[in-house]
């Protein structure tokens, strides 16, 4: 028997924010519906068995191993055909206005609303290992939920538009990949020397402001943004793994020729100088061995 | 060759909070370190080939298809002993106190600050799809990274700890799982009437505070927010499924007897009245027409 589950959960993907529901229907035999329609899309996993989809326009057959999404609003029901029939459902829906659901109600993969097709076996796994957290509620197990089902919806999302894009490129235009490469590559070669907007726009041969428009729809953010976030993070892996660095070893070595400035930057974006940060990664050490100390933790 | 990443995110399972830092060495032939330690944790996760674990008590090492965790402050440095050698391996680390990071550190697992283990095939997927996500920026990549990231974490530290409880329940008592289930059991059957504290309490035999305390422990929330919480979810499946029933209906199918103050606690919670939901998904797919229309999307 199907196990009652009740549960909600928000998925953000870019500019979209999905609502996943479920209800008792989750998993296990298909159950027959009366034709019903809702402003929510609806996705159907079938594992064994088989049932059949009765929409406006007629008919569908979904056997094992088909996964299916209905469309907001599209008038269905379902028949399961045979004793053994498991599937796994749920609806998830957004009432915000995003480029990417715009994407996601244009694709051409709709057919009279309804997207059908096979090797589901990703999202199999990921159903049943849902259903098996709900069961076995581990430590983390919401998290878990919410992660699997963010992935979930991601891939079938991923084959119901059918495109790769950083968040904000144009999608048509195939060069922004080559474009992030050759960007990331000189950022990631050169941050730790002196460089500047104009190096990069030479090194791209286009103007200043194209790159900074660039690196907006790439990264969505810009050169400064970027350089720092790539600095700090070498910044941060220095602190944790050289003991003797000192601030201004470190300034030099992620490409700061000011160290207080370094500092300063460190700062605002972490919220602790790279000394506290040294010497509060050293105290949780410190914590840590205290803690081991005392044996038991209740509540 | 491998690729240059640099890349954090955080990653938070119960009351911790995880950085997990990647640089250059994340993925590919594993190269030679010399002796180090550093505050953070370290996983290296064995693709092919072979490499040595120096640490202060003698070697370790490490072939195709072995995990391994280091714990903070442990010395340690890595010799690659095939040619063929390809490892993934990040740091990951947490300043603040936490429960769960003292029952790590605390685990029974670790030798010497090390923890090996095989049969690492669900680690195995997760960095291999990390690595797929950073190469091929598909729509979706970062979050799909930081959920990777914590999949693979949680996997990992419920290998260290070995527990299973929700969150807060004291660890060493399995009888709170059975309990978890005749409490669900209880409220996903009867949130439709009108129970309260009291008739849980008589259900479990136990007094109205302790039940008030095993749930807090079981689930972070109260009877109050729990049942709210269950009786809203089944609300809004109703708004999105049945165009026709009324505030007055669903208010009553939920459990509520006065639909004013089933209205009241709504809004309170999703910031709409049932109406404006309602509403709200009927517009969004009014908007999703008129997206429809306009064919290009550019930026």
């Amino acid at each position: 028997m199907s196990k009652r589950i009740i549960y909600e959960c928000s998925v953000k993907i870019d500019d979209l924010d999905f609502s996943v529901l479920l209800d008792d229907n989750y998993c296990g035999h298909s159950i027959p519906s009366s034709i019903h329609d809702h402003p929510a899309f609806e996705a159907h996993f079938v594992q064994t068995g088989q049932y059949t989809l009765q929409i406006d326009r007629g008919k569908l057959q979904l056997s094992g191993g088909t996964g299916c999404v209905i469309k907001p609003s599209i008038y269905h029901s379902v028949f399961p055909e045979e004793q053994d029939t498991v599937k796994y459902c749920f609806k998830f829906y957004s009432f915000s206005q995003s480029t990417l659901l715009s994407q996601i109600m244009k694709s051409e993969k709709w057919k009279d609303g309804i997207f059908i097709y096979d090797q589901i076996s990703d999202e199999m796994r990921m159903m049943q290992q849902i259903l098996y957290e709900f069961e076995h509620r581990a430590i983390g197990y919401q998290m878990s939920i919410d992660n699997l089902f963010s992935q979930l919806l991601l891939t079938v999302i991923r084959k119901i538009i059918d495109i790769r894009h950083p968040k904000g490129t144009p999608i048509q235009d195939p060069d922004n990949e080559v474009l992030v490469n050759v960007i990331d590559e000189y950022l990631y070669r050169n941050y730790m020397k002196n460089i500047s907007l104009s190096d990069v726009a030479q090194h791209l041969k286009v103007s200043e402001r194209q790159v900074n428009r660039l690196m907006l729809n790439l990264y969505g953010s810009s050169f400064k943004q970027k350089i720092i976030q790539i600095r700090l993070i070498a910044a941060k892996n220095m602190l944790l793994q050289d003991k003797h660095a000192t601030q201004a070893q470190i300034s030099e070595a992620v490409g700061y020729n000011d160290p207080y400035y370094f500092a300063k930057v460190f700062k605002e974006t972490t919220g602790m100088t790279p000394d506290e940060f040294r010497k509060a990664s050293n105290c949780s050490q410190t914590t840590l061995l205290l803690i081991k100390q005392d044996s038991n933790t209740s509540i």
